[in-house]
């Protein structure tokens, strides 16, 4: 029996990670879940499925959820109450999949309890690279990504030895707009930007889709989770999704991770890693699906992806300073402040503006990020 | 530095294999090669490679090698010479690219001297699948995989449990005919059949590809390979021959293997494994070629492959006659003695006719294979 600690459990990995359990319920107890402030569906989880602790957003949470449940559960809230879920149980496995900046702190503290880790959290090693891949050597800990790319490169990897790669390929689908030019990219709206092609996600990621942001941030997570240089961490356009990411080979043989687009696929490899268990998934009809169909990468027209490379080659906070910026121009880009090309002059004044410094603690990062949101909320964009 | 003998050096396999030595000459020495009538290029070989051991098809070729070379060589021929080759040396892995039924005698007296195997004989697997399996494990040797398909499933195993296992997908192309229709082969010749679109290959694979004997095969080795019924073996077209070959686990994750149609990217990684080195091939540019494409395989299109199920299905001598009838209905068809479709019939016919018994030793194989030649020699078929 795997022991599981679910941080975010009623986000959309969260709830996905519980439908894995809950099809095999014999095989993991849940030790702790966390969310924000979604109670009724906490409540719900609690019912199915028995958590020793729970940690929710506020004192108030708190004091509802203890009312509403029996008193063998330990209730907490807020960051303290987080960190409680992350390490104060019998969990092997925490998954972290809260949102924003809490993720690094709840991770880094997992992993310094020994908690082996299913990482849905960007932040971490976007921001905290170094810091989180440096613990996890030091404590033993294993990083099990969950999300489809990552996931597909660390099922690619399996078996074979790091010296043996040379180019780890991450797919993008090139989101709502890959078949705009950039001129035609000047009028688009907010709900043509939310349309994704492929999977359903939520309004900051899908638009991340769109502009790359988010592949971009996948480079930088994959550059820390396999080791590899930026060099040899390529994109390759696949508009149908179907090859989850691969893996090139120094013989040439490239080895790729394939399936339907349904997260519970990554999660639950996460969860069985290193065996493999049968799944509530549809199993792939690749005949059904009839083509896929590849393109090579263009970063001139996706300058997001461009920018990424730059901030993840700088190093030190300059990821975290993107980051920021990325999330607080599509905020804004959400809120109809600005265009959806003034997202990336967002990030590339804020960018332009930032002193990189050297990680050395999690303060580092909280002060690139502070910084960074503070400028990104305030450059004009022409294109606005 | 690994110590391979070859049978079979002046094939396709052979001289590849021969050619990823030659890229990385530190890491391997060849202690025997053999050859059946093509002396020049064997001198050529041994100039080279310094085997040795080598074997020739005649006594007058051997005499002819050892007037022709130095007295360092041990120069031996006929059926004695192959197993001398496959046995008396220092090898650690024995290729066995000879062609034919000589190919299974060879590689179990290979696998009894506990040499680690480089498959790329056919007959091994397809007639002998039990005696050479039960003797691998037998004599704690491996079987590695020379050809695309199982070299491709072979390295999507890696790492992987075989409980975890849902399904092989074995990718093929269609032949040279896959576009045309039931009827429209009708009138085919030989020359059109030898049109294969991705490899350059051989008369007889070439019209195994068409008619698509030569996946049924490949199917009855993968049983025999990886320990799969045949219910879990699965063939999918794929024109571009890009993927060449996957596996579906239970958790409907699926791993494929993706390569250019270049033979020696197997060959190598059977020299390598268990790691990969550095290789003389191209790397895949999967943006150039831009579409992968996959149909249902249709078992009515193609009765041959049907008919290698059925006969794997009906396992002992069964697959032996199938392929005994397959070669000899091919042959025919090459000397324009039968019709395209005449070598279906002729299998169907010779199938027809057979009694299977269990296969117990090399015996009841020849007797077999004896049997379906002569049969399918007589046989008129109706579309001819």
């Amino acid at each position: 029996m795997k022991r599981i600690a679910i941080l975010g459990s009623t986000g959309s990995v969260g709830t996905q990670t519980l439908d894995v359990i809950a099809h095999d319920r014999e095989r993991y107890s849940v030790e702790a879940l966390t969310a924000g402030h979604n109670i009724e569906l906490l409540l719900k989880q609690i019912e199915q499925f028995q958590p020793k602790l729970v940690s929710v957003h506020t004192k108030e949470h708190a004091e509802e959820i203890k009312l509403r449940t029996n008193n063998n559960i330990q209730v907490f809230w807020g960051a303290q109450g987080l960190l409680a879920a992350a390490t104060d149980t019998d969990a092997d496995l925490v998954v972290t999949a809260v949102m924003g900046s809490v993720g690094l702190d709840s991770t880094l503290a997992a992993i310094e309890a020994g908690k082996h880790i299913g990482l849905a959290n960007k932040e971490t090693l976007v921001s905290g690279g170094h810091l989180v891949t440096d613990a996890a050597a030091k404590y033993g800990v294993r990083l099990l990504p969950i999300d489809s790319e990552h996931s597909a490169v660390f099922q690619c990897l399996n078996g074979e030895e790091a010296k043996a790669v040379k180019t780890i390929i991450l797919t993008a689908s090139g989101g709502s707009f890959r078949d705009k030019t950039r001129d035609q990219l000047k009028g688009v709206t907010v709900e043509q930007a939310l349309q994704h092609p492929n999977w359903s996600m939520g309004a900051k990621i899908t638009v991340d889709s769109a502009t790359m942001a988010n592949k971009g941030l996948e480079v930088i997570e994959a550059r820390w989770l396999f080791g590899a240089d930026y060099d040899h961490i390529r994109v390759l356009l696949h508009p149908e999704s179907v090859i989850h990411s691969m893996v090139e080979f120094i013989d040439n043989s490239v080895i790729a991770q394939l399936g339907n687009p349904d997260m519970r696929i990554p999660i639950q490899y996460a969860l069985t890693f290193p065996g493999r268990h049968i799944t509530p998934t549809a199993p792939l009809d690749l005949a059904k699906i009839g083509n896929l169909s590849f393109r090579e990468m263009d970063l001139t027209r996706y300058p997001c992806l461009a920018m990424a490379y730059e901030s993840g080659r700088l190093g030190g906070t300059a990821p975290t300073v993107f980051n920021a910026a990325n999330e607080t121009a599509v905020s804004r880009f959400l809120r109809g402040e600005i265009s959806f090309l003034g997202i990336e002059e967002v990030i590339a004044e804020t960018l332009e503006q930032q002193v990189v410094v050297p990680v050395r603690a999690l303060p580092d990062i909280r002060e690139a990020d502070r910084w960074a949101r503070l400028v990104a909320s305030s450059v004009q964009p022409l294109s606005s």
